[in-house]
């Protein structure tokens, strides 16, 4: 069976393949915490958070594509299944049934404040190792920064 | 905290919201394989394999919305949460690591085949209790058995 | 003049004439009631409940043409005169004035949850007479659940 | 409860809010009789009308929405319902049933006729009292003649 | 060499599978119709019919593609060569040279009279053994209808 | 240097000029006072005025350009420069830092509630001198009142 | 024969009537004319010229189309025939053959500030008897006015 | 002056611009004599002659600008100023006022039968001297003819 | 009844008729092959066949319109009825049932030779008599060229 | 009230703040300088440089709002008032009244060098302090620099 | 190997071959050499060369695949390499360097001028042995000849 | 004669204007070899691979336009004739006439190995000197990169 071979090897590589199967996780996760939310919210915001949360969806599918795509690029095997997700994601989850809307707001801000604070540990972590891969992670932290200080604003 | 109530009550209520989420679950799941089997595919039918799975992850994309709103238009509580898909789902999964063209194919024909299954029973099921949701299931269904044939059609 | 034959006759014809005009009667008046409140609305909640209550026109605007085509096809005449809603429509009118956005809300719901319950009357109906006719009210009844949902969760 | 305050008051706002009370009833009456028309036409013009009504309909609705947003923007109540209309619309009903196409003509012509009259009216009435609400009137105006011509052409 | 199988088989399959091939020699046959009625028709409505059994055309190879992918996706091969359809199909042939317009009327509406006739028999006939693909020629006969309307209404 | 002349002279010309480049200052200023609210918006209805403020800054954008163009189709010099709108204009300064939404929509109902008043004096003003200007402001007399309307109905 | 009978009579009808007439011969002549120098053109500013030209005729076949359908609304027949244009127009004739780019120039700014001016009379002369016709005058002027300035601002 | 050079001389590039200019003058003359049709049309058939009338414009409208840009491509100067094209076309003039259906169904057909024919001549006359051209002429052919048996077919 | 009289007689209309019918028939039947193999295609090179023949039905689509309404307005009764293509169609057909993916390429390859080597000596035979048709046909060629090469290509 | 925070604080959160709000005050003021240009210009430049003003005025108005944003994700609040602008801009102020071509390219020219000049300031300050910023002022670099080269390319 | 056929063999194909490799080096050259003049032309009318330089790179990027893929359906081999392009271009080449307005008009005219002579020999010698690729020609020089005549008139 | 002068000098001038000269040439040979391949491809996966080489051809001439303009930007001339890619590129040529699929596939897959390896140093040289020219370079091989992993994948 052919392999990939990408631009990187050694310890880069393996620093880069973390970074970005962490990344990966958060992303897909972040997608269906949005969507739990999206579809059990409840309040008289419902609508404006209704439709937020999918801008968010949005914005998890699209970058976790660029990220996975990334680490395939360069020879590393991303994991997107359910279970990975579900083993190791260090996103908390939201409980079952209706989420008020207060409720939702106060949990995608944490979830968002999390998924922030370790895409800044990955940006330094790869901007030795893979400028490519940092300018890749840079592009989430500025979209996932900005969706942070929108739940933040409307608390 | 307000309710959401809808048509149905009782007995026909509890088993159109066993159907629907058990519809959910395999939708949320086979858009996790497909994107799984979309980035660690290999071989040389790469590029046709590859661009027909991201269709197979936009049409589950697009009915576990419609099969999640419905539900709750029932004042049942979806559940689309990582930890529930990866206990509930009936989804045979792929290994980790690189996947030959061969094996995505036969994979995801058994995955489409195991849902399509499902979905009839779901269909027979949800008839006398709901024509709305049963209407939803055969739209699912057609699709599905549409990519069932044409993922057989190329082994 | 030339009369318009179709696929139904009898007891048939009769039942799902009046299932259709039925329907066209609570379309129309619901698209009325809508853009009464979408204008007459005043509260804090004013920009997404004037928005959702266009999303709601245009629905009851979409499908009314689509019943009223289907009575023309089957040779039935559909009657959409201003006096005819009036006198027929089973909606609870609004009053005059401007209109609170709590009381937009329960007043819209209201209107929603009766017209489910009509359409489902009109879906068992025709059921035998005309399956055809049926999809399109299935089809009515979805979209109706789903605004009924979301008038009810923001509440 | 807040109250909309608007640029008039007086008898400049009540001369105001009556032309555009008027003008909003006739366009909502026009669409119901031209929805009317368009289901239950008949005849060898059928399709050209048919479209033609159709195109009357949308122009009806866009300019119901200005006319009815700009009293608002007044501070004053449009009033839309079905019972307002049936009791205040000064548009002769067609009957229940098939029309022929030499009918409609007839009918949509002289319903054209009596709107572009009330409409200079209306245009006359508000010249002093709101040049804003004229010039949407006289938008309105425009369009009805250009209509009015088109359906006396086709005699 | 590989075979297609889908959810069905035995007499369930056989039974939709002659529905399905015979909307289809219908649907091709339409098609074909409806293009010679386009190119060969005269007459002072000829615009107007003209543009209209473009639509029929375009109705006809939109769902001709659908019926086919279903009975493939069952396992069941469409045929759909031309010596097919001059052998099996049930229309009514129109005679070579110049259409008049009254007589284009006049043979498209007894033929979709006759494709309406056989829908409602395929639909009745494939509701036990498969509601999707019942679903499927449902939406095929509202559109044959609407059209069989449209026809009649211009003679 | 060449020099613009166009329909105007004398006494109009001034007249039509001063109207015109106050116009300008207001729209201009508005601009900037509805995305500096865009960006220091704070509070639960956050996403609906962040949303609503965009609207107003591209109706500013859109006729600030008709009416400088407008000026220099007269031969006048419209001046845009910052230094000029601190110096002239009339608009109440919202103080810097974050701004609760009860506040901007206090703000903003009063920015608007000015600009429209200014605006019908401009509209009187013009209406010898120069119906073409007169008509511009006009229609930016009646996006500013809908305005105002919106934000007054969601205090 | 039908005739068209429109809101206008008498004194009226014969003024809009004339203004109508002469605002279509200058819109038709125009857009031969600025075709005309579209080709010919020559000189190192070429290709914005060209461009713009291509502007004003798109302007001018707008609404020659505006202008006439008002006409045929009021029962005026507008005559836009070549022989009409070529013997009642006011606009300088152009010569045949090259023109270089500062000639066109100012043989447009001069075709402009002529129908400019005619434009406004029209605009006086209309106001009494037809604000409808008045409104659509108003906005050809504001449009060749914006060309005049940008051709007169390029010499 | 600069003058434009292309690839003909002599005979050859004067054969060539009287093909053209022949075309040329055709071409500006069809769109007027179309328009005037379009505006002063009466009959039970105006809709579809109306909408079909801007059809034959829109091609005329093309197809000048493809002609007259061949010509300058060629160093020739196309001339299509009103007194040029009332002075030079062949076209049969139509009277002013209004004119029936039937009426303009025939002298449009006339006029495209005229312009076919002098097409087909400049067609043989350019095989020669410039296969370019004859291509450009070739593709106005075909388009002519084409509406040309349209209007013969609803006569 | 009216007759469709155009710029050809005699032996060049005979000649030109011909011709056009035998493309006719040949473009119908490609749309109805293509389709039948897109359709029963089995094998691992499924995906791009099975897309690249809808481009193949595609092109037959647009073509087959061109070329029959050439016909028309050559006064040429086209005849696309399913009989007269089984009947008179040169192109092979294929088996019913499933396809496998080689024998399509070569099938199809077959097909697209034979329509070519026909379409020459049709473009041979129309010189002389219609430059014009012969343009229409050439384009056939070059597509029916293009789609050959790129069969053979994958063989 | 509630506050933003995100993901800095302390020296970088003020590095930042500082370098954010410099580029919003000279992108502001870049939009009103360019649009001052783009309607006071005059010479026979006028169209070529009236565009490309309009490029500069969007790009400007684009990249104000990622900048503001960024400012407000990271819980500092951006100032965009015109008094702000007026008081604190580094941008040389164009004189009021008409200017010639050659000076407007003169001014943007140095306009643009002195915004380009401090976003490599602003870019070496934030490298440390938060790539993610950096990141969005070396886009707004890039785009300065590609305007800067094209206004002094024309000089 | 396969080896691709197409309707030509013998002395044909081989004039065919040879003109058509012709052309695609002509066309490919002249997407590299307009190209190289928008990246460094610089002058007064640096804006609207530029972006006429870009057209021409267009017309040039799109006409080579078309030519070439004809080549490939003679089963004739293009060959558009660098070292072939720069071996037996007849296009004189630009120096390096900045390039002045002036000289870039004069050198492009130039270009154009040489491709525009072969581009008519080409036409003359496929006539006889390829109408298609002819054809095609014929459409590259009609474009060619237009930017001819543009380039030449801003001179 | 104007000299361009942007941000850098000296030192970083120069290094940079090595990098991206240095990419510029890469992707120009880019584009041809891909076009080359695109065009003489052959074998079983023809349309797969020849519709990605027309994705790499697309990258190259989007990022070519990118780097050149930034280096004129910068002051310094890109140069892009065929001769300087001819003798200065590293991208190993294809052979002229036929390639089989596996070569093909074998071919892009080196040369994009190696422009991701060049790409990479000038990533590593332009660091310190210009982080606007690093971040284009960036952008570059990521989409190198991808492209790199789906050709290796389908080997």
């Amino acid at each position: 069976m052919a392999t990939i071979t990408g631009p990187l090897s050694g310890d880069a590589k393996n620093t880069v393949a973390e970074a970005l199967q962490g990344a990966l996780v958060d992303l897909i996760d972040l997608s269906l915490v949005a969507k739990q939310a999206h579809w059990n919210l409840i309040g008289t915001h419902f609508r404006s958070i209704h439709l937020q949360l999918d801008e968010v969806v949005a914005l998890a599918r699209t970058h976790m594509d660029t990220i996975a795509e990334r680490a395939v690029a360069l020879g590393v095997n991303p994991d997107g299944r359910a279970a990975t997700i579900a083993r190791t994601s260090d996103i908390q989850q939201p409980e079952s049934g209706w989420i008020e809307d207060g409720k939702v707001l106060a949990t995608i801000t944490d979830v968002l404040d999390g998924i922030s604070k370790r895409m800044y540990e990955r940006i330094r972590a790869t901007e030795e190792a893979d400028p490519v891969s940092q300018d890749l992670l840079i592009a989430v932290a500025q979209e996932i920064d900005k969706q942070h200080w929108m739940f933040q604003a409307q608390r």
